[in-house]
């Protein structure tokens, strides 16, 4: 077996990251006096949305794809999603030579569908409403011997997102900035687990929250709780990226320890975020990648003075959402 | 005198660096996959929207401004400029403590505007039909002894403004590329005779080309005249940080002898590259930041699988035009 399965640790991070390297991009740490004035201290923004593919989906997914055997390889990867994973799977195993087989929505936006096609991934498309894609990915995944690649519950994954936090802390050394505190978007929870294990070793001063969407803050109820515990099944968001209602297990076991707490935001606020990215960062931020930055704008956590880093996470928005947020 | 007068060469574009180092942005070269299979070559995108006031406008200014003589800082900066120049001006002008007057158009967009007062700068309007801002500039120039910080037409302004042309090749080289052509936009010509002077130096093989919009393609004509010429004073454009209609001298010494040509392209196919760069790039650029891009998009020069660098060179663009490009 090539998979991992103890929990990961700050070592598997710093291990992604030598294989990450040269295939995803070091992503910027972006600024600016706006951003600064308008939250009331030193933010400093790490801008996901131009990872390969538009989210920093692609680090886990070239992460994992990249421990496959040389067989597993052969048979390929199984995946569903109907967005930024889709993507990540499907350009991390084209760079491998590995086939990849996309379970997606039949109802998914066109523009997805066909992003996740360029990369060279066959889609599989299903029924939302008659259909278990869980069910679907399973069949193909016994069927053909392929491999699943999972979302955010992998320790291959999580330390793959990690090194988006392992980027996130040099650059900050880099520009002379010491965070009190870091904010990251959560859905599954890995982003913020593979950060927070980056954060904890290399800034153990930050403090660390997740920010979710309102009616999906299953991570902020779990924090609270002690336990995971889901968000009530019945919300609505634009933050398509975020829209999991229950923490990861391996994801919590690490985000209970590390983090400080859990924030929540509207959409209303996501898209105010992604409005002010426009105007002052001149970046493209989707609504769950604007979350973060949204907590910080809209007043969730006042700075007093202090230092913030921001995880923008994706910038995969149809142009009617963008439209929304700037118009 | 502080002022240089000599034109400027490749080792004032290496000290406006270290004068820049640690203010100015170190920008990022962007690349995607689906830009590639649209040029048919590899394409490398120098982020410059991403500079501090969202142009490359900055460099030029604060290297300009850094040179005052300590009598010169005290009196303070005068400009005229009704967009990048002025905000890019104003921001070094408080980056070095020194007051900064902006003579703007009256009917220039009032965001603009409040930018450039945000930036502690003092503007002061006029009447766009009935007065002479160089007449006003050099009026409030001579009241207050102040220096005069030209747009393009100064070796200071130009050796900074190079720096995006030296941070471009030396991250082209880490990113194992050689690059066959430049493509940059060019207004003055500020800008594009700076990035040339690196270029020249650092990867003497590659071709340098000009991009300028439809109506104001001054450069294109003078380069294939030999001399300064001036493009007919009919035109519009949407391309508004671009509509300079003849070159300036010291710059079009220099383009005369570095640059391969002159391309241009219509306000639509610039509307394209900006949607194209939100869809895939997940920057913002302005139109005229977006012409040189542009260029390759629409196969005004066809890369038949070589290597291009591209500059983006700005991304202050309002809502309404953003909307037309995505839409």
């Amino acid at each position: 077996m090539s998979v991992a399965t103890a929990p990961p640790a700050f070592e598997d991070v710093v291990d992604a990251a030598g294989r990450l390297a040269g295939h995803a991009v070091h992503t910027p740490l972006i600024s600016a006096s706006a951003l600064d004035e308008a939250c009331g201290g030193r933010v400093l923004v790490k801008a996901e949305s131009l990872q390969r593919t538009g989210s920093f989906k692609f680090r886990g997914a070239l992460n994992r794809i990249s421990r496959l055997t040389s067989d597993e390889r052969q048979r390929g990867v199984v995946a569903f999603s109907s967005g930024n994973h889709a993507q990540g799977v499907a350009a991390a195993a084209r760079l491998v030579g590995c086939p990849a087989v996309i379970v997606m929505p039949a109802d998914a936006p066109r523009l997805k569908i066909e992003a996740t096609r360029a990369r060279g991934a066959e889609v599989v498309l299903y029924d939302r409403y008659g259909q278990s894609r869980e069910a679907i990915a399973a069949a193909i995944a016994a069927d053909r011997q392929a491999v699943t690649v999972k979302p955010f519950d992998d320790p291959l994954v999580i330390a793959g997102q990690g090194t988006v936090g392992l980027e996130a802390c040099a650059q900050a050394a880099e520009a002379g900035a010491v965070a009190d505190v870091l904010l990251c978007p959560a859905s599954g929870g890995g982003l913020i687990a593979g950060v927070s294990l980056a954060v904890e070793r290399l800034s153990p001063e930050t403090l660390i929250f997740a920010v979710e969407p309102k009616g999906f803050d299953d991570t902020a109820r779990s924090l609270a709780a002690g336990e995971r515990v889901s968000a009530p099944q019945d919300g609505r968001s634009l933050c398509d990226a975020l829209l999991t209602t229950t923490p990861g297990e391996i994801t919590f076991a690490i985000n209970r320890r590390t983090l400080a707490g859990g924030l929540v935001v509207s959409d209303d606020e996501a898209l105010a975020a992604m409005g002010f990215a426009f105007r002052h960062l001149k970046i493209v931020i989707e609504p769950g990648g604007a979350v973060a930055l949204a907590a910080l704008l809209s007043g969730k956590l006042k700075l007093g003075g202090r230092t913030a880093l921001v995880v923008a996470s994706g910038g995969n928005v149809d142009p009617d959402v963008f439209l929304k947020a700037i118009g």
